[in-house]
């Protein structure tokens, strides 16, 4: 049992940070090879493998590109255990250091706009907060049954969410790599990854 | 328009902080004036107020308490615009302070339980966080309805987004202080707060 009020008191900030491997990760990738959405949800799934190997986190990994060039802008991984945060989504992470990068809580400012490539369809949370990040276009790699057949919780998520999106303008992509993107979430069941309680994904 | 690119790479960590103002005021606040929900309302109202008058925010709060006895562990206001982040809303980060406090990412394991109590029901993001939290209880002031009456955005929830959250095992309290929550979001249109874009609330 942790206890929750001793001694401190009430925190001011958080901080969530990417895996130490992640930099040098991120310096190796040219947007050379970021220039479609089948590059660039590749590079998205080797980060959610190198995740799980390097035993920082759970096997879902996203990125924002700027929509003009193909320009990486942020990545994300799970950080949801080692971080101490359940907010901590791949998706979330990718969506709060981007929009810490291009200095604005609205990407659609981002020149040609942004979108977001997610290895998995995301979860209940993360669906709601691509609205509010400003991206315009989301791709996905495995589909959310994908991640429930494996025993991953998605949480509730409105019945048609993809048109909900769509409704906003904002352009859905979905199966990108989608058997490469299974495999992922499979390796890491099939390795013994923590499908981790009530509390995350 | 941003230029998301120039310069920097992608960041490695990203950090969201409460207003100047927060730590004083949560030290003001005795165990004793939040014992039930009504005063545990009024000092997350208070909360919400006071970030609109120091123009630090939108005009949300929510708190974290412990079940077992009430005391306060985090708090959170609406930060989306000062600190460039979308997913900055009060409960969210109610939600990552508490976690950081209690040292884990799953609130169910702090004795007795965790509440999340917020000045407003839950937009879809925050919705769909409240279960990954950990917290087994909520208890809400103004409705989503009043929000969006007001011109606020709530986002795409499921239907019936309380029975969702029962189901769970997640208890649902609404409507506490109610006429004075929805004076809060009232007072803030009125005064010309920035009722911001697609991408904020």
């Amino acid at each position: 049992m942790s206890d929750a009020t001793a001694g401190d008191r009430p925190p001011m900030h958080v901080t969530i940070a990417l895996p130490d491997w992640a930099a040098t990760f991120v310096a190796s990738a040219s947007n050379e090879r970021l220039r479609d959405d089948d590059a660039r949800m590749a590079f998205v799934l080797e980060l959610a493998r190198r995740n799980v190997r390097e035993g920082t986190g759970g096997p879902f990994a996203a990125a924002v590109f700027a929509r003009r060039d193909g320009a990486l802008i942020a990545i994300g991984v799970n950080r949801v255990v080692p971080e101490q945060c359940s907010v901590a989504h791949g998706e979330m992470l990718a969506i709060m250091t981007a929009q810490h990068r291009a200095a604005t809580h609205d990407l659609s400012t981002v020149e040609g706009g942004c979108e977001l490539v997610t290895s998995t369809e995301p979860c209940a949370m993360c669906l709601g907060a691509i609205p509010w990040s400003g991206v315009s276009r989301i791709v996905c790699g495995a589909r959310d049954v994908d991640a429930r057949a494996i025993g991953f919780d998605e949480g509730a998520k409105p019945n048609d969410w993809v048109g909900s999106l769509r409704d906003r303008g904002i352009e859905v992509v979905r199966d990108v790599r989608h058997e490469e993107a299974v495999a992922v979430l499979q390796g890491y069941a099939d390795g013994g990854g923590e499908l981790y309680n009530a509390g995350g994904r």
